[in-house]
């Protein structure tokens, strides 16, 4: 990761929703993200703007981990200009651009970015990258190369899913590629990855199953629709005990081969050398950063 | 899609076997192909060109809802030039190249294809570009970007399997990533897709399996390597009854609650918004096109 | 395949154990790797180069099937240089690259070979393209295009993995995006493809169900942690009596199918035509060819 943020968890709300908003320091998520785009009714476009700004402002004056940002409309839309305009003038960290699909707009989004920082004197904004169309997963690795203020990338399952015209599974075989590739291009701009949402909101094993997979597949955290889902993916996006017992004994077992001039040793069953050893350090180092990071919430 | 044609079924037949070929219209596929390619033994390949003339010429002169192509030899091969000579006199929709494997190939049938078109006083032939190589999968953005007239693509897993030296197997995990490679492609350049074939002609649960994950990986229809499975793939590339009636009640409680003011809302335990509910809009008027057609058929 | 070798095996050793690797003769891979990399420990990468020279000469003097490789540290180490430098005097049929991420890493290795080549009047050595991190799998398609001199390529999932800051699962649904894409690559530009290694060394059902994964998508052999994975690797590599049975009678079948004039015809149950007569030919002249190295070893 460039920095030392966390990203387990991108909770998003509704932009016309006040007291949904201000309720986003008591659940804690990572990254608390106010959405003008699909949350917010197609009438109340204008006047969200200002509850957004408001919930930044009344957020920012209470203390709390979690970083917010605002989810202006697509590209290509009739309000996005007034979005970046508006939130541009809000204390945020940084602002989540939805259905992102080629360079030239992340290019142009950050072009504006720049003149607004400089007329408002304000510090630079971070940008989610929102991948969640098809020309955007084809794009993506050049899309996040192009960007020179990404921290972190999404990928929208659903919206995803709609454009391909194809539907959803639960075993998600229909987003493996989509959801593979953008992980991929994550980690080659060193940005984050938050994963796809559950729906299914009163389903803890489903959500645990798909951010599983998730976890499996390079994401970092993921995208959550309801309050109970930050405290899951809290849970499953961060190294189990069992996980972190096993790479503390493989790291001692390690050791003890490379004292006996042996870089590969078998290690309960399985022959480990430099990637098992390399995981195993980032788990370690992993578990004690997110226990820290709950300590101090 | 860019027309109104359907593409549910791609029913292909020897173009040698004149008795099976002027069966089409009985079964009814939405696409009929007549097949100059791997149906046509070797020493045929001549005449069988005259079968495919004549098989066009009486499925013209009969009525019947399928739009009839004939399926050339593969680029490069000593069959194809003539081949698209003897094709472009006979009263079809359109041509089928298998084998693709490069944009120079599409670029130059396509310029043959207009000057063919002009010396015959004959209007337009469509293209359905053959994927079933592996350069094909790699290729394929690229060729059906510099196509001007694909209306389709068809992946064909046994030719791809075959040329990447692999195994087939029930799941298709095998060619899950040139399979999901190949209906991106199609969505980026708003043409159909095809899924391959089962060649199992008997086994009806096997044909629904394969359908489905087709359907859930973005393709419209299938190829057809017998008669029977025209109506199993017309049966599964149909919205369901309880597709049907699950999008009217979503798209319903969605209006409901956005004349609240609210643009997410929990539906069936769901979180719905933007990319459901225009599912929930394609799987309605889907099925109302298809069963417009069957009723005209 | 571009020559006549075979790739069903790349056992490797550590490159300090002379012991193991003096053995290789005895478990006969078809390519046996002297590993300066992972396998040896950081305080003897350099007297570790005397070792797998040593190791080198005493293997040729000994007749055996296996073609013997060393893999060099990465590049971008301090130690590539000198690895290369000191290989190139050994009696080695090639070098491994692991972690290749661009292709001018292996533009400039084969510039240096060639140069070491005139120096030390040897002949060319072969390449095997090592592609386990994530701009590896990335660019593998660009990397192996600019070889002129690999023979095959390796992925590995452990360190891929790693690298994605993913984790590694029994199925491997993690890594199919990346497995399919370098088995595809080697495709593409005609070498061979070893698949990713199973650690756990004593759990041979795992292993064997790996490796069947590996070769549906391609792969033409496995990377072997442990001496008695050869063997299994050999096994699940060659065409099993059953599939040999049976693309003996499709062969058969369709043989008496053309003969009557039909080029698609049902055989126990399946539709035949062109890829499945051309991967029954494949079937069965691969097992002639594996029999025949198994009888001449």
């Amino acid at each position: 990761m460039l920095n030392s943020a966390l990203y387990r968890s991108f909770l998003i709300a509704p932009a016309n929703r006040l007291d949904m908003l201000l309720k986003f320091h008591r659940f804690a998520p990572d990254v608390g993200v106010i959405d003008l785009e699909d949350g917010t009714p197609l009438n109340e476009k204008e006047s969200a703007r200002d509850t957004a700004v408001q919930a930044a402002e009344q957020l920012a004056s209470t203390s709390g981990p979690t970083r917010i940002f605002v989810r202006t409309n697509a590209p290509g839309t009739v309000w996005i200009d007034d979005d970046l305009e508006a939130v541009a003038k809000a204390p945020i960290a940084g602002i989540v651009i939805p259905k992102l699909g080629t360079t030239r707009q992340i290019v142009e989004i950050e072009r504006r970015l720049r003149a607004l920082e400089v007329q408002n004197s304000r510090p630079p904004m971070e940008i989610i990258l929102g991948i969640e169309s098809v020309s955007g997963v084809h794009n993506i690795v050049d899309i996040a190369a192009h960007s020179t203020r990404a921290c972190a990338v999404y990928f929208g399952a659903e919206d995803y899913t709609t454009d391909l015209l194809g539907y959803r599974t639960t075993d998600g075989e229909e987003v493996l590629y989509a959801r593979s590739r953008v992980a991929i291009a994550a980690r080659l701009s060193s940005i984050a990855a938050f994963d796809t949402a559950t729906l299914e909101i009163r389903d803890d094993d489903r959500f645990r199953h798909e951010a599983r997979q998730g976890r499996n597949l390079g994401y970092q955290g993921r995208i959550c629709v309801h309050p109970r889902q930050v405290e899951l993916s809290h849970e499953i996006f961060s190294p189990s005990e069992e996980e972190v017992d096993r790479s503390t004994r493989l790291l001692a077992a390690n050791d003890a081969s490379l004292a006996k001039g042996i870089a590969v040793c078998e290690f309960e069953g399985q022959m480990i050398d430099g990637p098992l050893v390399k995981r195993a350090q980032h788990i370690v180092a992993l578990a004690t950063r997110y226990k820290q990071s709950t300590t101090g919430a």
